[in-house]
């Protein structure tokens, strides 16, 4: 049963070291390219994803009572899938029935059939973008990478944390204690590695994969079952990790049942009594602050790690480059709308302005700069469609409508021609305003904030992410001792700082094996991918002892 | 600063190394010989320990209000040490303006310092056994061990643990991502560990230093502050810790409030003021399930790490040893009148009997062969008090006498001579009878309990075990697949198994470096001494990153 760890060792050793130095390594290419995929790679997956819509998506052997699905894509497409669904009770008794044996399988086995059944659902990356694109509203090139490549790596850093730590203290040990002139004691010990029991993972809507790999893997890994729970308009990407994942486990002679899929439909959602039955006892959940408050207050009998609410910042006070700024911040406000609990939300600037290469800027003009372009940058209707998506929730266009009379409005929101969309909206708050911009306001709403200097920047975006939470945060500055001075506010604020981003690289961007994604230390959440502490109380270690025979 | 880290570097590698691999290792020699404390140690202790005794206990520069302490020995001696004390809000404003500093020092400058106390703290062996002695009732040598080497050992071995986190991963990188033809990105990291901040830990009377040393060490190591809070009858040897953690600190430079020690008078306790104050971010407790239970209800802002209630059994289904297995239990059942968490309290006997290597023995048989031995090794009233010690609380003889109609008893508790004492009470009990063994029954009181077979003894042991919560248990068997069942049957329950001791063994007995305390996988607590998940989460990794300069 070990043959696909012994296969996936070196892959295995590689992660390890990757989660260890930080730096860049990825077993998945993000490219959606046919060179590295395979030639027939995109045309397959796409074919392989209209010959799912409208059908029954079928997963062998897994409890069935009723077919539930409704999901529609944010482009207009009817979707129409249906899926296995089963009351809660039926889903967490078949759970605990499978746990007995996963529990038991050992920890190698379990490890080798989660990272083959990574590689098989890297190879169906261009089916998975598909769905996610679906699912999302993300634009297809985003939907594959964040859908595909980028949630299998956080999956797979899931598994090497885990490894790590349930190989950090010996498995055996001989316990030998001098007793003077005597004989010494010697004892024989032996650890178990006892999983929680059930771990049920919530999924969002607007990153099904990628926010829900880390707790599944990491759960099944560590020898807990797990019932996914997604969300009910975008069921699919992790309808189909499911069913991978349970094509693996029975090759490998595990339990199919350790990973089972919880379809419910909207309105009629079934997690509150999941979350709550006395057998679950790990929960992973992204979304807002307020569904994991009751999380935490009425599922008393779980560890829950969440990630939720926050605002995130750019503080602007100096760069080199301000064509390369405007240009980097046009990108990190656009991408996805907004939709990305990375984006960046208020940004603050001194209202006297700044210093750049090209001397001094107003504020004013360092405001028309990133409106300039955002503007450019979406200037084709294809290109913005390909950078902004569409809108995953109705919502969010109540949200810009509300956001348009919190300030002045000096970029207006548009749409891109494609599905339901909306391009960045940008609002000038001087003073209080209508307060909308001390919360989250999610999706493509920023809110421009003058401030005294650019010590009052930091502090006004360190101190709203200590008290609302933030996950990332972005500084533009020229004074070395201020980047100091901003890194303390912002390590003290628990928030993750990029310092003069251009080019390429963006703050909404958080890359697995290297950038640990949400710290953990404020109100944003404490699920921080992927370090020990999320991984390490999700297992215990039980020992038995004897005296070794003479 | 490092001084001290550069120092002890060797010292911590080698506890390193040892929390690794789970063999034997102590720095802190447990015979309390003079030969290798020092010729005069005995003495010295003594001397100082009877110098403080009716005085004013100095903690230099520490906040001071009032003064409190109503210190008195179960062994019949009136403490009458006062100590500084000051409401909770000024401990933790303290605590906060300490934290400022405490948090940015280095991690060696945090680790070299808390070796370095433990060093000392080890030298001071003799001192806190007879402190130890006179807050717990414990006989002396027990009180040395205990308070003294074996609980520098859990405090050496949680900074062990919390350095392995702390540099499990690297703490800056170059991040450098390929991009085809063009040059790649490259992004310099670096990562700040950034405490949680107000750690309190609540101390208890009958292991004031070993079962808070854990979480003080851990949180300070971590870069947390630490209010002390000791048990209103066990204050002097946290006080004495407190004390020698705050001269160390001094010297190396680093803020003594990092420290404190919150002192409150019985009747009058601030534990529930300062567990509930939003600056409080990690607690660590010992004691009833109850008051866990409103921590964990109350306290929702903080981290709670538990030792808590449960019930400890022991299981005979066979022997090829029936004088060592009788003598090793009279010891465990005799050994600090059962006040201890790991004591066995449920004895689990065939109702048929078992077999032995002198041939089968019928229940009563094995019944009278345990209370025999007990006999025998409590016969000498000064060997009984220097193994029984004495009641830490009078409480204790009240569950004494209730549970002397909960059965049949078969060995009368008696007193030793010396002390609030309270030799082992052995109960039978046949069927439900009172209740009171499906319970923690603190302190000398087992309850012997006929089962259908071996397998029924097992399946009662764990099932307690897994409802009740369990810290210990103890197997005797024959046959190797009976032990394979009830290794998994406990494992499954989160309970430590101990099989077939005899000789200078016990299932009390839980070594630092080799020995999880409390498994966290049953009611008994959330505290696993120490795993990686109780240091783990004690502080977090922040990141500042920027595209490294061409």
């Amino acid at each position: 049963m070990t043959d696909f760890f012994d296969r996936h060792r070196d892959l295995l050793d590689r992660a390890v070291h990757a989660w260890r130095v930080r730096e860049f390594w990825t077993p998945f290419p993000e490219t959606p390219s046919t060179k590295i995929y395979g030639a027939d790679a995109r045309r397959d997956g796409h074919a392989a994803y209209e010959a799912l819509l409208g059908g029954a998506f079928m997963l062998p052997g897994h409890p069935e009572t009723a077919r539930l699905g409704a999901e529609q894509s944010p482009w207009g497409q009817d979707v129409a899938i249906s899926y296995p669904a089963v009351p809660p009770a039926a889903l967490i008794a078949a759970s605990q029935a499978a746990g007995a044996q996963w529990g038991k399988a050992s920890m190698q086995a379990r490890v080798g059939a989660l990272i083959e059944a990574l590689i098989r659902l890297n190879q169906m990356s261009f089916l998975i973008g598909e769905a996610t694109m679906h699912a999302t509203g993300q634009a297809f090139p985003m939907a594959f990478q964040a859908g595909g490549p980028h949630a299998q790596d956080r999956g797979f850093e899931a598994i090497a944390a885990a490894w790590i730590e349930m190989t950090a203290t010996a498995q055996t040990a001989i316990w030998e204690k001098p007793q003077g002139k005597s004989d010494p004691l010697v004892i024989e010990k032996r650890w178990h590695l006892v999983p929680r029991g059930v771990a049920l993972a919530i999924g969002c809507n607007t990153f099904p994969t990628w926010n829900s790999y880390s707790g599944v893997f990491a759960s099944l890994a560590t020898g807990n079952t797990v019932i996914v729970k997604p969300h009910p308009h975008a069921i699919l990407p992790l309808a189909l990790t499911v069913k991978v994942l349970r094509e693996v486990f029975a090759e490998a002679g595990l339990p199919q049942d350790a990973v089972l899929l919880a379809v419910d439909a909207p309105g009629a959602e079934i997690t509150k009594e999941l979350a709550t039955d006395s057998a679950v006892a790990i929960i992973d959940y992204t979304g807002s602050s307020s569904f994991a408050d009751w999380l935490r207050t009425n599922a008393t009998q779980t560890l829950v790690f969440t990630e939720e609410t926050g605002v995130n910042s750019v503080s602007i006070t100096g760069t080199d480059d301000f064509a390369g700024m405007c240009a980097n911040l046009a990108f990190s406000l656009s991408l996805y709308s907004g939709q990305m609990c990375t984006a960046p939300q208020n940004i603050y600037i001194p209202r006297g302005g700044i210093q750049t290469a090209e001397g001094h800027k107003s504020f004013d003009a360092v405001v028309a700069g990133i409106v300039a372009a955002i503007d450019a940058l979406l200037a084709d209707p294809q290109s913005a469609s390909a950078i902004c998506g569409a809108i995953v929730n109705p919502a969010t266009l109540e949200r810009i409508a509300a956001a348009r009379h919190a300030g002045q409005v000096v970029r207006e929101s548009d749409e891109t021609g494609a599905g339901r969309s909306a391009t960045p909206l940008l609002v000038v708050v001087d003073g209080a305003g209508s307060g909308l911009q001390d919360d989250e306001c999610f999706g493509p709403v920023s809110f421009v904030i003058p401030c005294e200097d650019a010590q009052d920047a930091i502090a006004r975006a360190s101190g709203i992410a200590t008290r609302k939470g933030a996950i990332t945060a972005a500084l533009y500055a020229n004074d070395p001792d201020l980047i100091e001075q901003a890194a303390m506010a912002f390590a003290a604020a628990g928030v993750n700082l990029s310092v003069n981003l251009t080019g390429n690289i963006y703050v909404n961007q958080s890359a697995a094996f290297s950038d640990f994604h949400v710290t953990g230390a404020n109100p944003a959440g404490n699920a921080s991918l992927t370090d020990t502490a999320f991984v390490a109380s999700r297992f215990r270690r039980v020992m038995i002892r004897w005296p070794k025979a003479a």
